[in-house]
């Protein structure tokens, strides 16, 4: 029989998400499980391939004969931020369940914002029964997504189904029916119509920041909900976090749902957590389900070595 | 020139709303506003049609020679409990935009149970940063929608598309492609396979406190939400309520999201209020837009003034 080269698995995820789908994982390849002790020290040297999620600093400098390496998630800043990254193709997560989940996540706090969830709640806690007057509909609102890859094409179409004004933004424009698609260069047109921003772009040295006080002054700013309202369930790296907050504090901007922060997890004090016009999740929006994560890794293998091209690969100069 | 004969408008929404919307609705009709205090002891018996929303006990027996009763809202159960109601048909409101607010209310708090919304809440007040491992997708837990109508219909389209499993339940079966559906007689199998209950009916003598405690204890108890969830947006003279706050007080119930009530105003005082798995909005699911209702009324009277018949009728013995 063949030899065949073992797998490293280096996911920061939570641990017993991992040791559960690895019972039934790859069958037929010996696995390397960097979460558990006893592969501590162990040489790496002779494994082919790498899945990983926030992986070790050192660990690309050990495991030296890799071939391809496999991202945990949808993203790859994580990866592509790390030393010595040997030059092989990075392959991504893309996965039914995971857009599906996305989308959950962004439909629900959009309608959450549309249907003045934060007020009514604070109603009920001091028991007042009382209609907000002035309840527009979807249709009213126009929610801007910035990123049109495969998250963000489907909550497109999902808020559009919901009743939204949907408008969108990504790198090289777009062909959507029903909804008005701007490219790079056309970001401030793109803003300006826009109620609900919402962030589903990758962390590039190109987004780095880009969700800035500048920015958010752009929004539209006479729109039903009273003011503009940023969604981010891309990378917190993409949002300057000081502008963020006074803007939330000025009121430039109204409210705020996010997921995803500069710093993971959200120091205890950032004054974010207190704010009451902001809906903050723990980076939970999508999470990777690990056993799809596998069966999608496995898949491309299969494909590599039957000849196959890799399918989602990242291209390394855009960074995603 | 012909005699127009005049049009009641005895409408409890907010005031500010009606008066915009007379402003320019009904321009060849005369308008008896019953909420102007001028109108106060006007003789109402050359009025031939009445718009109406929880109408004044005593309208009735004044208005003798109504030939249409309209109702402010796609519910009836407010006239047809009111004393001396004239065998004449009744008309209730269906609209697209009352429709798409009550699919975005029932989407909004489907979603809020599915991901964990008063959890993180929670979380979120006390700082801490900390996902929720166990988190199913939308495709993995059943809601169950009662009633089938005009508003059912729509929110089992729309929480399909967002990738729940939905089942209906009415009167009379349905065929929707999809899903899964039953009649009045197979209640108790509809919902033992029900995760989130979603009450969409009309209040009728015989929906009168339907949603009991043998109603809940029948509902799916192994499901991924850790229990069974109510929602009600029809009406809440369907609920037994003290049954309701005993089932969520023991865990018969899980969690609930209620827009309607007995009694509304809800009472300062009902425990409801204060139920960290209760989320409550004062009757503001689908509110009727009064631009709409009007222009709505309008083509109804011009409808039968051309010899056609009245749509959206009420069949009085069924109760809606
Ligand atoms: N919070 C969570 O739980 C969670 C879960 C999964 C993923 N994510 C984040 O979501 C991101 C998006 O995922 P995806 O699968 O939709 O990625 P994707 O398919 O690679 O799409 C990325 C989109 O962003 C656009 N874009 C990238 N750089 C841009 C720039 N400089 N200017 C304008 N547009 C730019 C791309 O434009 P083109 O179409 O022109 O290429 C594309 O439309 C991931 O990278 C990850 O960071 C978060
Ligand atoms: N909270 C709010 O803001 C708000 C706003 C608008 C309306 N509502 C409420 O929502 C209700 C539904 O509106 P709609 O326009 O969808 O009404 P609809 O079109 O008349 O539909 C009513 C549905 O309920 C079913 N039904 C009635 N009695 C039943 C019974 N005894 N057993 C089983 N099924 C029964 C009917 O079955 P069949 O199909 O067999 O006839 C039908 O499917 C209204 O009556 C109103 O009370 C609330």
């Amino acid at each position: 029989m063949q030899h065949v080269s073992p797998i490293i698995i280096d996911l920061k995820f939570a641990r017993e998400s991992v040791v559960a789908a690895l019972k039934t994982a790859f069958p037929n390849r010996p696995v390397i499980d960097k979460g558990d002790p006893a592969n501590l020290g162990r040489d790496l040297s002779d494994a082919t391939y790498a899945i990983v999620w926030k992986p070790d600093p050192g660990l690309f400098a050990k495991a030296t004969n890799l071939k391809v390496i496999f991202s945990g998630g949808a993203g790859v800043d994580h990866i592509l931020t790390t030393y010595e990254l040997p030059e092989v193709p990075i392959v991504r997560f893309v996965d039914r369940s995971l857009t599906d989940r996305m989308s959950e996540w962004v439909v629900w706090q959009c309608l959450h914002h549309l249907r003045h969830g934060a007020l009514y709640a604070k109603q009920q806690q001091q028991h007042v029964w009382n209609e907000v007057i002035s309840q527009p509909e979807a249709r009213d609102v126009t929610v801007g997504v910035m990123g049109l890859g495969v998250l963000g094409l489907d909550s497109v179409q999902k808020l559009k189904i919901m009743g939204f004004n949907v408008i969108g933004w990504s790198r090289s424009k777009k062909e959507i029916g029903g909804v008005e698609t701007f490219d790079a260069g056309s970001l401030e047109t793109f803003l300006k119509q826009t109620d609900l921003l919402v962030g589903l772009l990758p962390l590039t040295p190109e987004t780095k920041g880009l969700y800035d006080r500048s920015l958010f002054e752009k929004l539209h700013r006479k729109g039903p909900l009273g003011g503009p309202i940023f969604l981010n369930a891309g990378r917190g790296g993409s949002q300057n976090e000081a502008d963020l907050i006074a803007c939330l504090q000025d009121g430039s901007l109204k409210a705020a749902s996010l997921d995803v922060f500069a710093q993971e997890p959200l120091a205890a004090d950032s004054p974010l957590w207190s704010m009451p016009n902001v809906t903050i999740t723990p980076h939970a929006a999508a999470s990777s389900e690990v056993g799809a994560l596998f069966a999608h890794v496995e898949q491309q293998i299969v494909r590599l070595e039957a000849g196959l091209p890799l399918q989602y690969t990242v291209d390394r100069r855009l960074g995603y």
